[in-house]
């Protein structure tokens, strides 16, 4: 009995040393119980998350970090399933981190996830963790990034970052992301209902899913479609043109057409030299998202700071107000609540 | 002599109950004041400028705001010159705002823009406003919202507000208008080189410009092409379905037919409620956007501050530190010069 307790506390609290060294060994247990660390918003938690993000710093960035968005019932689960065996197979080590909070089928939890990918749950070279809370910056997507640096340290080699692909978190997704895959369904348009704009312009590449049976017709016809509509789209700053493949994951078919997609564009980046450059760019706007997060958090945190945003809020949205005058207004009621914080 | 200086003393210190006075009766002189006190970063002048703004207010909202982007050479402001001359001719009061500070063609200059739009600017019926500078929030953007306002005040229906294509304010741009037109050219496909990707999805319509002698036929294939490409785009959240249309700005030819395209824009939005929502939701991130202009603007007024923003900055790009711990290293530095000023 008191064996299993100390089993039981020893094994839930793992030093951040500890935690380290099992990470770069591969460990998944560590590394997921160091993502906790990181996804915590207890200030001791938060301390030991930045001495094992640190470390681990140095020995990630060698994935390929893949964006995959795509509206409810595009497949999404099917095809990372389906995509995340194929690269195994390959040899590579695979991790799969959702961003979406509002995933209606996972609904978050972990059963939820593994139901879902569940050959892909059960490889050993296979890491899965499903939705993240909102931590200690309040935003899912900061957190993600640096559960992406830890996959990297244990030595995952491409981590697949899915998003729903209607909600508010697809551009932090491209933020984190060396190339952003949207998946697609042949048919007459109406499978866009609920894309939001932009997200096109936003993707490295189109995939169109479930190119079987009935359906291998019209998945040529959009492929070729799509690719007409990217030929108008502005090229990239990357130089890369986005290309559209078809596949089906429930056949576990094509799959190696999306990866090769994958490669050519990884290839002449390295080549060009906007590899390097993205993730500098990225890593820029991620210390300048943070900071702004810490502080909108500390202001917020009073509760009638809060409301009298609200209020504000209100009149401007109602015209009554100019927005310069209201911030000016609210400003000292922020300062003051900061500095009776300290 | 002494009466000289008196009288230009008494023209630049008009008050702001005579401004508002003035900008009621439409005249342009107090228009063009009070827009520069609202881009003046000095504090009476700002205290001047809400009380402008607050009296204007109720009486905008009731003009039409279009955002026209497209790189330069597009012929932007030919364009605006020739569609701007088109509405004053259908009985219509407009106003031009020029939002990039980068314009190369005018330098920002008064003078560049009423080189540029020379018969527009000679009209009763046009008022014309330059570049804005950065004023007391430090955004451009920011300001030209207000500048909206007060042209609205003075009786201009349709605001045209101007902005380069390939910089940082069309998202900007775009969140303070109620359509957003993408001036193009025809050719196969060189005239996006420089655009900045996502403005396509941005748009409410494509104009093709330069649709006249050889270039009709190329204007045509274009236009056909723009219409096949946007319907694979997923559908505004307006429920509106943006056009190409094709125009000459130098022959003055289908200005009506661009115009025709703003105008059921505006009656499908105003019938389905759509116009409203979108004005809610502008003034809302309008205020989101300028409390937090005002709170980094004092965070980063200190010098130190923001050098040592740069040197954090530096070391997160470089994969040495993470962003969040960065982040809380630098706070209280924040905090302490926030705190000492007050």
């Amino acid at each position: 009995m008191q064996n299993k307790n100390f089993r039981k506390k020893k094994s839930k609290a793992s030093s951040p040393k500890e935690l380290i060294k099992g990470i770069i060994a591969g460990n998944k247990i560590a590394l997921s119980k160091a993502i906790t660390l990181c996804e915590s918003s207890r200030k001791e938690d938060r301390k030991d998350a930045n001495q094992i993000l640190n470390a681990c710093l140095s020995r990630s960035g060698e994935g390929i970090r893949i964006g995959i968005s795509g509206v409810p019932g595009v497949g999404k689960s099917t095809f990372i399933e389906s995509f995340g065996n194929y690269l195994i197979d390959q040899g590579k080590k695979v991790a799969v981190l959702a961003v979406d909070p509002s995933s209606e089928k996972s609904k978050g939890s972990i059963l939820g996830d593994k139901t879902r990918m569940e050959l892909l749950s059960r490889k050993e070279d296979a890491y899965i963790r499903p939705t993240a809370t909102g931590g200690a910056l309040g935003g899912v997507a900061l957190n993600s990034k640096e559960s992406i640096i830890l996959c990297e340290a244990a030595g995952f080699e491409v981590i697949l970052i899915e998003t729903v692909g209607v909600g508010q978190s697809e551009t932090e997704v491209r933020q984190m992301c060396d190339f952003f895959l949207l998946l697609m369904l042949a048919g007459a348009g109406d499978e866009l209902q609920g894309i939001k704009r932009g997200i096109m312009e936003m993707a490295d590449g189109l995939v169109i899913n479930k190119a079987d049976g009935e359906n291998v017709d019209a998945a040529k016809k959009a492929k070729r479609n799509y690719q007409n509509a990217l030929h108008l789209f502005p090229p990239n700053a990357s130089q890369w043109t986005p290309e559209v493949a078809s596949c089906s994951a429930l056949k576990n078919k094509n799959m190696e057409g999306v990866w090769q997609m994958v490669s050519s564009h990884e290839e002449l980046l390295k080549q060009n030299g906007y590899w390097v450059k993205q993730r500098e760019e990225q890593n820029q706007k991620w210390f300048a998202k943070s900071i702004r997060s810490l502080i909108e958090l500390r202001l917020f945190a009073d509760q009638s700071n809060a409301q009298l945003y609200q209020e504000m809020e209100k009149r401007v949205i109602k015209g009554e107000l100019a927005a310069y005058e209201a911030a000016e207004k609210l400003l000292p009621h922020l300062l003051d609540a900061l500095q009776a914080r300290r």
